[in-house]
């Protein structure tokens, strides 16, 4: 998906909304395990549920090599599925890879390319290993890169604050230098809702970047802060929810409760949007 | 594997190799291509030939995944024929993954759980995200992380070396700093062989660790240099070679030269050892 494409899909559904699908299969509902794929089925009844409130979904890979050939069984359905709708969301492997060049092309092929098991929009990248494990996720026409810069997690300040002689800070390096390797048309950055106060800093080293946004929700994030803070004139936000949403009920009412979640949060956003 | 049951399978084979499984469709050697399963049929091969000269053995994931769900079944049965040779050598999955810690433990699962499609005894992290998106890595009983410090491509340069104010580069913070998280019983980390005249600094900051030097014969890295600066008295060293010894050949008799690299190899360590 283009970047221009991506912009009119947020206008028209008025909405930033990212569904993370990290569907967990200990947490999944009871009523959907009888099935022969319970992942395959709880996504799918969350992507029809939620789909008018959501521009982006986000299968968290973790949640599906955790159950082996099976798991990337459901999520190659999972993506079947999602690919069917294509033009009215954009598909993200929140996947973390990086290695080597040569190594790197094969995440890439595995995940981006189109005649690949997934061919996902884009895929999430961890920067430690500098740009000849980001490059090859650039090369893919209309696919995206999404860099870690700054993320939700407690362990973010281990090293992603560490400050070079510079006063530069590790994540604000990656946001910086990897501005060399792409384009704003086809690179994100990973910034958590968890310091959103942040967000200001960030829009000045890199104004017209997309933001992909984990951490609203189970993580602790405001939404207010994040819009307040990172919303460009092109949007520039992914906002997602990952547990918030898809396990608010573990009834058979789960899509339905779920719908009602995504569209709480949906409308949350015309506020600032 | 303990440490103990490592070190003494180093000293009985007197070697340091790990046999890197980089095993890309695209560049096996035409006779295992006629097999309903090629790349499990060539590291049946490669394993078979090589097991008297290797201590271990590292899959990169990114060359099964890039088949997509065929490639992980190609893992799935490999890691069965190793786990069959269990006290015969130690395997790594080189994964390079990392997450939030409610993600990591799916992770972990994945790959090191004795009950999963892989049962690895070690895996390969990124640090960038800190300590809790590495600690769900350490607690299986006789598993291990294999922490990312200094990588052997070109882009390690771009961050790895950052200084902060103190003087300390960002990948001595990572492996002074996580040495919190673990031991040298269930910590090593990636040090690439092309950064060799660096290992007696690492050896300052940790003496104990075991390292696994990736590196040596395709990327440049120098056997003698990573020996003479990296060997401590229990060893400390797992050295990777992957497509200097598995794409050696591409005749029929691909197996037979694998071996025969990977002896040269292990003769050239009784220099050191």
């Amino acid at each position: 998906m283009q970047r221009t494409e991506l912009i009119n899909l947020i206008k028209r559904k008025r909405s930033l909304l990212c569904v993370g699908l990290d569907s967990d299969i200990t947490k999944l509902p009871a009523c959907v395990m009888q099935s022969e794929d319970p992942i395959f089925e709880f996504n799918k009844a969350i992507i029809d549920a939620t789909l008018p409130f959501a521009v982006a979904y986000k299968p968290n890979l973790a949640f599906y090599e955790s159950n082996g050939i099976k798991g990337m069984m459901s999520l190659q359905k999972t993506m079947a599925y999602l690919n069917a709708k294509s033009s009215e969301c954009f598909t993200i492997a929140d996947a973390k890879r990086g290695d080597i060049g040569n190594t790197s092309e094969q995440y890439a092929k595995a995940f981006l390319s189109t005649e690949g098991d997934f061919n996902f929009d884009a895929m999430t990248i961890a920067p430690y290993m500098g740009e000849d494990s980001v490059k090859p996720f650039t090369i893919y026409p209309n696919k995206w890169v999404i860099l870690l810069a700054l993320t939700s997690n407690k362990g973010a300040t281990d090293f992603q604050f560490t400050e070079d002689k510079a006063g530069l800070r590790l994540f604000e390096n990656v946001i910086i230098k990897s501005q060399q390797w792409a384009t704003e048309g086809n690179m994100m950055f990973v910034c958590g809702a968890t310091q959103a106060t942040m967000f200001k800093g960030i829009r000045r080293i890199a104004p017209k970047h997309f933001l992909l946004v984990p951490g609203v929700g189970a993580q602790g994030g405001s939404l207010e802060e994040v819009c307040d803070n990172g919303l460009i004139d092109d949007y520039g936000l992914l906002i997602n929810s990952s547990r918030g949403i898809i396990f608010a009920d573990k009834t058979e009412d789960f899509a339905k409760v779920a719908a009602e979640k995504a569209a709480e949060i949906q409308d949350e956003m015309l506020n600032y949007l």
